[in-house]
């Protein structure tokens, strides 16, 4: 709200999401990990019992304007905060704060916890997104509309076949979602160069003890940070499920065309400064815009794998950027995506229109087929035919169905072919295939 | 060998991988996925009994010049093929081949088979890769070097250690592509737009048939095409290998620097044409070329998850570039990196003495640790006393053991730091926990 | 043609694109640069003189896979070269070949005269697709069309002004792609390091004699390289072309579509295999996806600009990949994009009736502009009175006239708004204003 | 300071950068651009005289959190500023503003003035970084470093030599940067569809007026919005100018290693919250980070480029995200680069220690040349000579000069090989040359 750069600081991103990337929630986050840790010295014998309590107790006070002035002065965040944390805890426990730790110990825990909140919201509204058309598939199961490949009248399918694919592809990206929290939610407690030396050999218990207050699986083995291979898995899985929103908000701008109206937002339209008439998809145009920017985030994210040796600082300035920009991105894409979907409307009067702009022609596959099969004609023979008859129905401007007549070719099966619901074949099946294999990930999902 | 423009013709990857994405294979694939729809239509009641076997004994017969001709004259390659096909096999299984299929039924279930292969032939090399590591992980798990961070000296490890942080890394990239296969080897038999229409409510069976005979899985529900977010995961998952791949060449490279020298690649260092004195790591430099191409092919891949409504065509063209560039690279890639590993020799002459080159102060995190917990100095205090020695080492250019010594802090408990095998941690455990991992994830790979 | 994975070998670019990037021509290059090396030693009296027309009389003779061979033995294929050409001609000049030269005097200053042909054969067919354009605006220059925002009807343009703009934005690519020369078109001929050393103080000799042979200025100073922000600028500008043909071409497929009809292509759609009725729009949807490579090489060109100390190697493999690839594919879009306006033609039985498809709306605000400037209305009142009366419009289903007269709003001032070659404001004055700019920079490109 | 997400509110940019991308400034602008366009209107006779001063008087009062409320509620920021406006001037002004104007003719315009101001602000910091490297060329134009590729040693240069490189590189962009002005800093005055169509026939004087207020010249043509060829054009020049500034950091990064430093930052590093002794150089390290990031915000903008027809909105938001992160993370880049030249010294003891550390073999490359020249070798026979005697310095460990004299080579001219600075080639003048270049481009640049 406060910021004036950025647009994720009030444009973009839910309250929720923005909360998990604040200053406060980071730098609480780094309290409860220096605070693990202590726990973690104790168990060991290294520090007095008890102390690790007064250091999570801070949590709530760090000021980031202290911490920033205390940085400018020492050149270090963290250990600026552990500077400060030691400052306001008294002896005995003040020595021990982040002793034999390095600062990546706290900075790649506390993303590991931070990643594991945002990640947990992002499933959150992926789910509600997938639940949505779910609710669409069933409204509209059978809801006859043209299906288009290369923007072209292809062959008639339902509307609810349409989302189920949606549906599929999301939850797709949703099982990617949960794989990927076993490689990436997990501590990284192991000292300056990974080998917990600062420990003097308790380290697997100072790791094991802070990792299990946290509630985190350790890294099996580290250098001074962890892989970063996971932070690019991370955000290569939202940059796929983002290009999978704009797939969908693609399909409703094109479908919002004046010359197409076959399903309309309620409500989420908005207006032209110029012209009064105009109501925009600008919410569906918003999904795709943003879409570019966490894709080229990815970009940035891979390069950060190649560090060198125990580690360079590479990776330190443009992860600050990178991961809270990806994750309130793709909150606001979800959000909207939500928005959309309620409002999300088939108009059948344009449908059922749309299905007779080409008069019969989206049926010649139909009737090849029926050629082949019923009356024994080559397929290649039944396509170079109905190709012509196509073109003669397009130049004479008459339904396909009068041209076969002309030709002595209609007949009681073929006229079939004209009622488009005989020809979705396997829709339905298909539909129930995906939506079992939907709700079983969902219900994965929601416990 | 035969191309002239790319280098991937005859520079880049292996016979076997070429041998995958060569023409051949790709048109033999296509026939093998016509012979299996055959199949399907068959025990559907479709098209008459034992057509598809004959389909399937035109392997390897296809002349690409052919296809080419036809091509060029109907514009369409997969019909082209289909009518050589159907022009090769008599009545009355002619008129059947490709009946109620659309091209990418052939396109997608061939890209899955091809993916089949390429995915086992890289998680193969990436099986070497990791055992070669392995094997430097025990023939150097207690050699000990400096550790380096920001590309300063840190702290000490050993050789074996290091290599352990790439086995693991590497081992998680094994993970990755195991489990991207249940998603992207599938089969996509499903007619134009996807409901299987054109084969009169049977589509199950000659889905089912036709995948089963292929030895796949198919996608639940499909668009005219399979969902690109599974391509895009398949070179994303790449791009990070790649990326973890570089970061090991860079690793090595770094090391041979003829100020470091520690370790050194056995046989395979180029010479200059200028510089008669000179050996390159030009293999290490090309794995970090070559996985800048990786990462460029992903962005490309990415862009081609938002296919208009039931799909469009501009996945086709950039699809025929990224997968067989992608997977040849990542092929060279790997087996550069078994060469420089086979190679590669840690100088022992050369780590011994870049360890003594700060006189010491690499240590001064084993003094401060120690001044704490066994001299009752806080964390902070210890911190800032010993960057006052350390300065005092640099600039008096003294062994920060005599600095200690002349500041009456030397003793037989500060003395032991200057062990290095003492302050190794839990290195050894650590190794210990990541082989293990490695271990079972690999013989998973060899099943 | 004869290559087998890499479809830029038969399938993409043209034959001349294809001849700049083939082995026999870079080879050839070669030779001619180590033969102006060779007359700049003889100028600087480091060669005998007349030894240079030897080795450029081997232009044409090397054989590509004698130069595998030699690589294959001695690792480097420069020095592979050099020494063939060494051993093709007697002493006393054999021995003088490449003298004090480094690999990449030959290898950048060859990139130097390959990117000089090829850009010359990029901007060549980029005017063909200008002048192609500038015919559009002259035949449609007051054919009126609905323009669209949002994808949805916003006010009337004339066809020609659309093309128009095209014609403005690839113009400015054009500039773009003759500012580049000056910065990449320069030769790299200074040794080792780039001080020349090699040539005894008779360096500047040596460079300006040979880069004079080759119609090349030299790059001022260099490290072993030429440096790699001028290859990154190169792609960039391709990387803006080939997304500006996409533009072009995204927006002939949108209006193309069954429900729009505005313009069609003459012969060169593409049919379906499986809808005997389709004509798919193959061609812009081509230019489309091979517009996403080229931006993903962008990625992989950025990174060869920070190459480490005076060079190191990266740069070598990706750019053997890279650029060939880009020039090619933008070869491609080119011709493919010439193709696509040699035959576009505008249906204007559909242009007119799109325009009378929203019902006088998209003339909102030309109505709202008059009740401000004629009847005394604010902007804000006129704006929000025109929003009701449009919805009106659509929930009646009447003709916004037919609901300003309800309104008591119509006279002829009003009425004039439903003209619309009246409310094109100054499209013909731009079209001239942006087609002068246009033909005095293809005029340059001519010279 | 005040935001709590995005480091750029606080962490990187300075002030300056910080104030021209700040909602207040950006505001302010859209006044400035509305009161310019209705000074058209009233020049164009549309609107009474002197409105335009009553709007541009209204600088400074916008509250953001007004213009936030509003939009919320209407939905469009641009819209709800021009009736805040209109609320704030008296009739007759307040009827007209933004009458006949589409929101991108502000937003633009705006962008184009804003583009100005920080490409500006960009030049004058790049300026400041090419005069640095020309006093560090000056200070050390005679310094003997050795020079490396492949990271290896190669051959003597100067560290003059190095950063005059550097001058001529970073002078390359400041080029490319003064020629995308042209393109790019323009008005767009338009309207809704680009006609001008709103201003009924008065639109070049509006525009004409509108520009030459706000210093501008506009584009000769536009759709709704200005083409987005430029703003790729301009994220691609500032990410060749990151690339560049990232290779130059990589370089001191890796001459300040322990095993090498040959140079130092005075003050700059910063310290290991684990390890009291280190200091590292992560302001260098920073800049390689943050280059990362603009790289990837390349891709998102190359791709807002294809806009559909007159304008589709999907550009809104990623742009939002886009140009003020480029510019601020360019401008920390430029000034952390400021900073490490400052404090950038070389170390002669160092690099003289490491010219030795090779035993002569550097100068392998002269040997040959004079074996050539004034002994009568071939270049092939003496590369390999040198190549066989360069191996037997390493396995002996002796100096190269030593083995010559053993195998009865050396003789006065081959020995002069060894004194460094008489084998630097024509450094100098290519020294002379490039600053000559340079100083005229910055001298173009303080004008």
């Amino acid at each position: 709200m406060s910021g004036s750069i950025c647009p994720l600081e009030w444009r973009y991103g839910s309250t929720e999401m923005r909360r998990v990337f604040s200053r406060r929630n980071i730098m609480d986050t780094y309290i409860a990990v220096e605070a693990a840790i202590l726990k973690g010295l104790e168990e060991a014998g290294l520090a007095p019992s008890g102390c690790w309590s007064k250091v999570e107790s801070l949590k709530g006070t760090l000021d980031p304007a202290e911490v920033d002035r205390l940085e400018s002065r020492i050149g270090h965040d963290i250990a600026a905060i552990a500077e400060i944390i030691s400052n306001r805890i008294d002896e005995p426990c003040s020595r021990f704060v982040h002793l034999g730790a390095t600062s990546y110990d706290i900075v790649d825990t506390t993303w590991a916890l931070i990643l594991g909140e945002a990640l947990e919201l992002t499933r959150a509204r992926l789910i509600e997104v997938i639940k949505l058309l779910v609710s669409l598939v069933e409204k509209y199961r059978d809801t006859i509309i043209v299906g288009r490949t290369h923007a072209r009248h292809a062959l008639p399918i339902t509307f609810g076949f349409k989302m189920a694919n949606y549906a599929y592809e999301l939850t797709r990206s949703l099982q990617r979602l949960r794989e990927l929290n076993e490689r990436v939610v997990r501590s990284k407690i192991s000292g300056a160069v990974g080998t917990m030396a600062g420990w003097l050999k308790q380290g697997l218990i100072v790791e094991n003890t802070a990792s299990s207050h946290l509630g985190l699986k350790p890294h099996l083995i580290t250098t001074q940070v962890a892989p970063r291979d996971g932070f690019a898995e991370v955000i290569a899985d939202l940059a796929i499920l983002a290009s999978q929103l704009e797939r969908l908000s693609l399909e409703v701008r094109e479908l919002m065309r004046d010359e197409i109206s076959e399903v309309y937002i309620d409500t989420s339209e908005v207006g032209s400064s110029a012209m009064p008439h105009k109501r925009n998809p600008s919410v569906p145009e918003r999904v795709c815009g943003l879409s570019r920017v966490i894709r080229g985030l990815l970009v940035s994210s891979m390069e950060n794998i190649a560090l060198m040796h125990e580690r360079d600082l590479t990776n330190s300035s443009s992860e600050r950027v990178i991961i809270p920009h990806a994750f309130l991105i793709i909150d606001q894409m979800l959000l909207d995506t939500i928005s959309i979907l309620r409002g999300l409307r088939v108009d059948e009067v344009s449908t059922s229109r749309n299905l007779e702009l080409t008069q019969g022609r989206i049926m010649s596959e139909c009737i090849m087929v029926k050629l082949v099969l019923r009356k024994g004609y080559s397929r290649i023979q039944a396509h170079e035919l109905l190709r012509k008859l196509s073109r003669a129905s397009i130049q004479e401007n008459k339904h396909l169905r009068e041209i076969l007549m002309e030709n002595g070719l209609y007949d009681d099966e073929i006229g079939e072919c004209f009622d488009y619901s005989k020809y979705l074949g396997n829709y339905s099946e298909l539909i129930d295939r995906v939506l079992k294999y939907v709700r079983e990930q969902i219900e994965v999902g929601s416990m």
